[in-house]
């Protein structure tokens, strides 16, 4: 097991998690605590965005797994990210050709954890994430790829474009979701190959996208501008299952 | 435009709309405001699960319209529903085959938005949704729909096996998403066509399930069930704009 939620219970447990910039996912508030140690809770949190819910104290007793809650819980998530080589490994030991799926900033962790899911079934061998300005693995997460984060590995990089570099010599091609691109029908997705999905807002970065080798576009036929992030993988990673299949 | 947000403002408006069932998508109350009608207010969300976010005087000055919060603003939203016929006469005025998207009580707001704006995109011409026991058009859906709500005509139907088998009459088609489906390649899909998507945790019901003409299924090679409703409602509208361009 890769992944594992814990809790942090109690004033000074909590506070110092808060301080020490540990991901913290939510806080649970008993209703009306209103004395100083809570308020600087709450202060610490709202500083780093934390969603708060205040319950009774009822609903914190049965949470607690210290019993010693003293008016607060907060989520952590605990989890080991793997080593690139790894994602390899798995595609070499199914015997298939790699097929990595790369994101360059994704920001909301829902989208995060839906893409770690369709990674999952669309039988990719693993994710990898840039270390600066992304969500990272969080409780959030976890729960939003429904269990798919047990299984697929997710690699953590300080430098996206270097590993794709990397990986290219080890025979990789890097397709990137760009609305400029080849119809995604017209390119050839079916060898070793990273899927690149840029950020919620701005797309794939202009490193990223000239270290790819094609650009892929997926048809849009309305009135906006573009698919939701977790979306658009989601069609182009099954692209690539058609391609592969021989559909 | 169909689609408009607004905001109630004060304790009396906030605290006769909450009581009224008015749907609020979220609610902001001064910091540190304890007296009674703020309790009641909290009271009312927490019983509704409407998220509640704690702020300054200050960000609600800001956001206040009518300068008179009283410590409380409430997001709601009043959005126009089309008629199932106007759909259809959106795909007669394009010259195409009806081509819509029937959701069978999706929960998550932001599944919703995110459907609505994959079936702008996908160019579908509506999306039918039931009244009961399903998310329907507030404030979250249209910031997540990325501005498709004001394109994408959305009906909502007492009863959606019902009206599924009056379009029928109509000539369309009915294919649901199913695990234990035929692979969506190996269908024809491009004719005229309602794509039936399931609930989040159930799937399809089963009377909607025995109305639909066909059962398609998304290939799945992974270890966990089943993918995010909004990127198996993008994989297989996809699948219907693959085959319909004839790629």
């Amino acid at each position: 097991m890769r992944y594992q939620e814990m809790t942090i219970e109690g004033r000074n447990a909590v506070t110092e998690a808060l301080r020490s910039g540990r991901p913290i996912d939510r806080l649970f508030i008993q209703d009306h605590c209103q004395d100083g140690p809570v308020l600087t809770i709450r202060r610490l949190a709202r500083a780093k965005d934390i969603p708060v819910k205040y319950v009774e104290k009822e609903r914190l007793d049965q949470l607690s797994e210290t019993g010693h809650h003293q008016g607060v819980i907060a989520y952590a998530a605990a989890y080991e990210y793997a080593q690139v080589e790894e994602l390899l490994e798995a595609a070499r030991k199914k015997k298939e050709p790699p097929f990595l799926v790369l994101l360059d900033g994704i920001e909301d962790p829902h989208n995060l954890g839906a893409i770690i899911r369709t990674a999952n079934l669309a039988g990719a061998h693993g994710v990898i994430i840039p270390k600066d300005r992304a969500a990272g693995l969080t409780a959030t997460v976890a729960r939003t790829s429904a269990g798919a984060l047990n299984y697929t590995p997710v690699a953590r990089v300080t430098n996206l474009t270097k590993t794709m570099k990397e990986l290219k010599k080890q025979g990789l091609w890097f397709v990137c979701a760009d609305m400029g691109g080849t119809p995604m029908y017209d390119l050839d997705l079916k060898g070793p190959i990273g899927l690149v999905i840029g950020n919620e807002g701005e797309g794939v970065g202009r490193l990223v996208k000239e270290t790819c080798d094609l650009t892929a576009s997926i048809p849009m036929k309305g009135d906006i501008d573009s698919l939701n992030a977790s979306v658009a993988a989601g069609v182009l990673a099954y692209e690539i299952v058609r391609q592969r299949l021989g559909k």
